[in-house]
């Protein structure tokens, strides 16, 4: 099928602050957009009385949805903890399971959780690693430091996202501190629960 | 299809040199793999005898060429010229057509210009840029500054490179030198020969 026929174009990617611009989408995530995905729900609740807190913001420009089309996105995630678990994206598969993704991290200090139906993995990410996130993998990004985490994203505009499955199924691994460094353990959801 | 599995895996670049550490393939492009495609051949001739310069090296690392994977690379483009036009990339249309690309300026100054069946473009790049190559746009990188020009880049990993349409039949457009600044003027070749 013939795709699309587009202009080249440019944006302008500021790697401190992790804008794109201009960008055509805006998702912002608040605590109270994800209740229930940390696993202290006596902290979320506080939390919650603090002032539902900011977690992640991703700005995107988006591509007709065509395979052989990308999608460049970044995300900004917070740093905080829910309890002693840290601030981090709700997580999802692609619809398109056999679709990959590139991350470039940009500013900070983080983990890319990672999922699938085999087993599990986790990578640090700081500014300059390029995660590979490959087919079939689900995958959430987590803020380990006491700064901003940003990184820059690159998927296959025919991708899609698959939050249910881990808003439903949750996440086989958690990060959380334990005497000030980000361990990751093991949950209780997820693809062994 | 399935898909190979694979396993995460991460790499570090280097933002400004423009190294991936680990890199699967290295290619290095003298002026004697491009001769011909400069304007001047007795600048090129002459360049020749100086040394065949190094024009420009890429760093990839290579995933199964499957649709939905995505292959990783940096292009370092050394600052020169060859008469009154600037060191730049062979170009290359991508054998599946109908793939895009997304480039990622870090360091220095050049231009990406593009052809299609129904025209050309030029688009500026320096840190920070990110500029889209949609399908079916041939694209080269030119690098007009006096220092490196270090760009990373995002492609489909099933799409391929064809080089002999631009080795053949020559691009639209030139980027030259003049007083000083770089301009970007048709040729007597490429799409609308």
């Amino acid at each position: 099928m013939k795709q699309t026929l587009m202009e080249p174009f440019s944006l302008t990617l500021d790697f401190a602050a992790g804008r794109i611009e201009p960008a055509t989408t805006r998702i912002e995530r608040r605590l109270s957009d994800m209740l229930g995905m940390f696993a202290d729900a006596a902290a979320e609740a506080a939390a919650m009385t603090d002032g539902d807190p900011l977690i992640y913001e991703v700005l995107q420009y988006d591509v007709p949805n065509e395979t052989g089309q990308l999608v460049v996105c970044t995300t900004v995630l917070h740093p905080g903890r829910i309890g002693d678990e840290y601030y981090m994206t709700k997580g999802h598969y692609h619809e398109k399971l056999d679709t990959a993704e590139v991350y470039l991290g940009l500013r900070g200090h983080g983990k890319l959780v990672m999922q699938a139906d085999h087993g599990f993995s986790g990578l640090d990410m700081h500014s300059g690693t390029i995660a590979y996130v490959p087919p079939y993998w689900a995958h959430r990004t987590v803020n380990t430091g006491s700064d901003l985490f940003v990184f820059f994203a690159v998927y296959p505009a025919d991708a899609g996202h698959n939050y249910g499955a881990i808003e439903h199924g949750g996440f086989g691994q958690r990060v959380v501190d334990r005497d000030g460094r980000p361990m990751i353990v093991p949950s209780n959801k997820g693809v062994e629960a």
